[in-house]
């Protein structure tokens, strides 16, 4: 795979949980060092697409990037941004939406999902996100984009928007690739059928990487399960016990089976003791250095403005052509 | 009338028509002198919602910014900017599209009546462009806005985001009142039930403000009137000749009843001879700025740079207080 410049973004909704974290941002701090030109924006533009009181976005934002600092992400090797802070997402935003047919955005199942909670309106901004998801990873001629599976039809809009702007304007933009995650998708706790989710209403459904072990052996011993004691691996017929075994060998890095070997003999009982212990284990330095990084905001802050001016030096020239080749200049 | 901020924009569709003249233009240069703070716009980014060459849409530019500084628009009196190198433009249309409503906009006549050119898709810049409109007022924080009937809808748009706005995030933008043409809108010489149109694909409906005195003697020559040979002012019933005395009246700056008397014992055949000569009158020192100023590219481009300069001084702290409202920053 010829990986030339990886672009990805991560919602400001503060510290990110379990399945964020196994399924975007272990990803991300493994990508940086495979990667020589490597991108990841906090997305507070996006982040207005769903009503936010100003002071909660504000912390979160603060929140997210200490959470993804202390996951690994490192600022030397790659660039870690704030979105708002680069306008020409917004500007490229604007002359994509001028390529793009609204009855296509009409159709996307996360535009009908989510107008629901708005009483069946919906915003512009909620419509046209997809346009400005276009927008910040063409703006940096990006190749490849990680994305969970809720976000492919939405790369797919990248990739044709890519190339209906080549075929007007001529060949300009690389048409950008998915990297699948390879983790499977985390489950809630109380409800093994849906993904875990930071706005689940039930406390226990959701493990935050900066929870304490206390929370996390309680979450882990209301986790909903069945009434076979023995573990396997069985996401269709078991899913709260699969759900369980993903999760412990995602934070040990061990395959199903090895975890499966280890878990033999023991309970269901038992073994949400020694899953929540995995996970104890492997936050809890993350969970120190985030306490330690939420004390220095003005650091947060910085490390976010450089990040935004290098990523703007990089988007400057590449905008500066895409004004020329459109008629702006 | 208390008026602080003026914001207008036109289109860049090369040299305007004597439509955009009478309804806008004119009335722009009256302005310049009636208010101190005023702020000229040529609309790049709007122009996108309509299929464009990019030559021809760099041409364009170049020809409506010669146009209005032809007519007296005075880069001294006003910032006469090109709306793309501003862009807080596209960064707050952004913000404001997340206060905005799906449906509002699908409901606007200009969405139906236009998408209807556009295989009846429609794209996101045809749908959303009066949000880039709002944007574009309230970026200044403007209090006043010249509009024509047509554009009387958008401008509710944009004083429903700004109060919007300010509900949800305090009080922050003046709601922009509309400054209403005087001018009655000019019709098309071949059709006078509908208006004067730059896209006609009648070629002698339009006249344009740099036609020669030749194609203005012969568009008025052939202009479609009635059987009636006597001069009236009726434009429910003689919708033709009635828009050549609204026409000589506007570019004579005579009231329609002096006009009138001017034109007694004329027949139509005669009159539209004097319509002719006045506009030829009207338009010759402006055609031949034109042509001077078209020669002077480089002189045309700084214009528009140093308009957006001075804009964006105006606009950077307004834009920079907006992050800082909704959480930004």
């Amino acid at each position: 795979m010829v990986v030339d410049r990886i672009f990805s973004g991560i919602q400001p909704t503060g510290t990110p949980h379990l399945g964020n974290y196994l399924g975007a941002i272990q990803n991300w701090v493994n990508l940086q060092d495979e990667c020589s030109s490597v991108l990841y924006s906090v997305m507070d533009m996006h982040s207005l697409t769903m009503p936010k009181e100003p002071a909660v976005l504000r912390q979160n934002i603060l929140d997210t990037t200490a959470a993804v600092l202390a996951c690994g992400i490192d600022p030397k090797k790659c660039f870690l941004f704030r979105q708002s802070l680069v306008p020409e997402h917004a500007e490229l935003a604007w002359i994509l939406g001028c390529l793009t047919n609204v009855p296509r955005l009409l159709r996307l199942p996360q535009w009908k999902m989510k107008r629901a909670s708005q009483n069946n309106e919906g915003t512009v901004g909620l419509l046209t996100y997809p346009v400005l998801q276009a927008a910040d990873i063409l703006l940096y001629k990006s190749t490849h984009v990680p994305v969970g599976e809720d976000q492919v039809l939405h790369l797919e809009l990248a990739q044709d928007i890519a190339q209906h702007f080549n075929k007007k304007y001529g060949e300009f933009f690389p048409v950008p690739k998915a990297i699948l995650s390879r983790t499977k998708k985390i489950k809630s706790l109380r409800d093994p059928t849906v993904k875990m989710s930071k706005s689940d209403p039930q406390k226990l459904a959701t493990i935050n990487i900066a929870d304490s072990p206390d929370e996390i052996v309680l979450k882990f011993r209301k986790a909903v399960t069945d009434f076979t004691s023995e573990v396997t691996y069985d996401p269709d017929s078991r899913p709260g016990v699969s759900n369980l075994v993903s999760i412990h060998a995602a934070v040990t890095g061990l395959s199903i089976k090895e975890v499966l070997d280890q878990a033999a003999g023991l309970d269901t009982a038992h073994y949400k003791k020694v899953v929540a212990e995995s996970v104890i284990q492997k936050f809890a330095p993350i969970r120190n250095e985030i306490k330690k990084l939420q004390e220095d905001k003005s650091h947060l802050i910085k490390v976010l403005e450089d990040g935004a001016e290098k990523a703007k030096e990089l988007a400057a020239p590449i905008y500066q052509e895409i004004r020329r080749l459109v008629g702006f200049q």
